[in-house]
């Protein structure tokens, strides 16, 4: 029975999350019963809606629970087995947390799935391939509704969920644009993924002079936004959406920390009869075979290729996450385990 | 050729509305050409979009020209024809606008339509069973989606289009309950429409006091918001919707004169799974025919009794017009031209 590194939530945040609410536990690995498997984690997947579960506010999902292991998408590899389902040297995705193994009851629905990794690296079902690439897939295809021709805009566009949108986007004859955070994500989002044009909010110091480079980088306006981030972004890209342009609500990541960002001015949503949506993925899991399917292939064909902040070891991990709230990372970002 | 009065838009608000901004104009009726009627207007309709109009901004419709007569609906009388499309005496409703009389091309398609008064009140085709009441249809049945058993709520509840969307809620077996101004206005909401209860805004320093009184009057939360209204009342409805609660943005009255008023929480709308979908319904002229259908019903057969404010005479519509704006109207804001 190994050892068993875990992060633990401490105590929750008073505004802005700090390292000081994560602890580091050391554990071991219970013995199997019977239809259970141990997984060792290779990856752990570190995402924004993390953030809202260390609040104990009423929202969709149940808030972490105080002194358990942090939620969070895992992949790796069975190393020991009690079911039929699975072998020793499955590779597996789960709900694993953050920690550095699991046992698993292998017969609970969803649980654990699988994987093939002959065409597609581990790691990739964690992002492209996985909870974020659905994501993308289900707020472009069932909310925005892209048709050829009408432009599209993602925030926080070379994280997994950008990346992933701008490909599926392009692929629909759509121009795509980019909102991201500095120079470097800017110049990757055109040079190496597939997007139209990438604004960078850095250098925009309100709503106004963002909405104008909107209108440069949009100039037939706005038909369709993925929003993640929420606050000035919100407000510049509303400004710019065309008659009957729809806006999927995926992550307000803006307003995690502290108080809510308002959106200046919703009478646009009457004015330009905007449809606003918010939804979560975890919500719609009869898209996923089909999502998945389209996915694995443009990750499995090259057209997809994004990119990884990959921290090295669980005890990163907290640093790692804070990090990604304030967009520090690069692509999707990932804890490597082992 | 009858002398016919007319109010012109003079010149735009800054800020509120006033007075000042119309003014009042003698002419004479033209003669008519070959396929025209002249209509002598009985009831103009005064409603919360024109203010919308008198701004020089992008909107869904082309700004009020300066100088001319201000757009409105009308139902009146045909008293000349050149046209066999309608004979004198006939009743119409149309967009005859801000004067006693116009002069319309009948052959043109929806500028007239021949009313039968037999059951349904002239007056009555510019409310209940005329655009507002199609408004509350449409944001209802097409954006809502009532399920029997949910809760409905609607702001500027006694108004023309609030009291034709309580009668359709209710019908479909749905908790109604209503967001008015003042006390006589929650009575009558409960007393002769058919909410099942009414809060008076004004009782309510802010959105969190508002949204106690939500919570109290609609125990089980609420599904469905008809937006009239906006600021304060829509902060506290979102902060009370369940998730995957349906609001269709009609109006934001509240926020037509002066700085847009913010939405203090759009995270919100991610929360709960909200949609959020702005509509304009001269847009959707294709529902008209099966909507006018249930409310003419609805009205002969005295199920909805919506009540009217009636100014007398064309020189009191601006004054009539700004106290709508106010909410000091009770009920559908008519001006009785003859």
């Amino acid at each position: 029975m190994p050892t068993n590194l875990q992060i633990h939530l401490d105590n929750r945040p008073a505004g802005e999350a700090t390292a000081d609410n994560f602890k580091l536990v050391t554990s071991q690995t219970p013995a199997l019963a019977d239809g259970q498997v141990l997984v060792r984690h290779h990856y752990l997947s570190l995402d924004p809606y993390m953030r809202g579960r260390m609040n104990d506010t009423k929202s969709y999902t149940a808030p972490q629970a105080l002194h358990e292991v942090m939620g969070g998408g895992t992949v790796g590899e069975v190393i020991e087995s009690r079911s039929d389902k699975f072998a020793v040297g499955d590779k597996v995705v789960g709900m694993g947390g953050w920690q550095q193994y699991s046992v698993v009851d292998a017969a609970a629905p969803g649980a654990l799935t699988k994987l093939d990794t002959s065409r597609i690296p581990l790691s990739a079902y964690l992002g492209a391939v996985g909870m974020p690439g659905v994501t993308a897939w289900y707020g472009l295809l069932k909310i925005i509704e892209p048709k050829a021709g009408e432009t599209m805009v993602v925030s926080a566009a070379t994280g997994a969920v950008g990346s992933a949108f701008a490909a599926l986007s392009k692929s629909r004859g759509c121009r795509t644009v980019g909102i991201a955070g500095g120079p470097d994500k800017c110049r990757y989002a055109v040079d190496e993924l597939v997007f139209d044009a990438c604004i960078d909010y850095k250098l925009h110091p309100n709503a106004a002079s963002l909405s104008r480079a909107l209108k440069e980088a949009c100039p037939n306006g706005i038909d369709g936004y993925f929003e993640n981030v929420g606050g000035m972004v919100l407000d510049a890209v509303l400004s710019r959406m065309n008659a009957f342009g729809r806006i999927a609500v995926c992550g307000m990541i803006a307003g995690y920390d502290g108080a809510p960002l308002p959106m200046s001015n919703p009478a646009l949503i009457l004015l330009n009869r905007l449809k606003v949506q918010g939804f979560i993925v975890s919500e719609h899991m009869e898209v996923w075979p089909e999502a998945l399917q389209e996915l694995g292939t443009l990750v499995a064909t090259g057209k997809l290729r994004p990119r990884e902040s990959i921290a090295q070891g669980l005890e990163t991990a907290p640093e790692a996450f804070l990090g990604l709230l304030k967009g520090k990372n690069f692509g999707k970002q990932l804890v490597k385990l082992c």
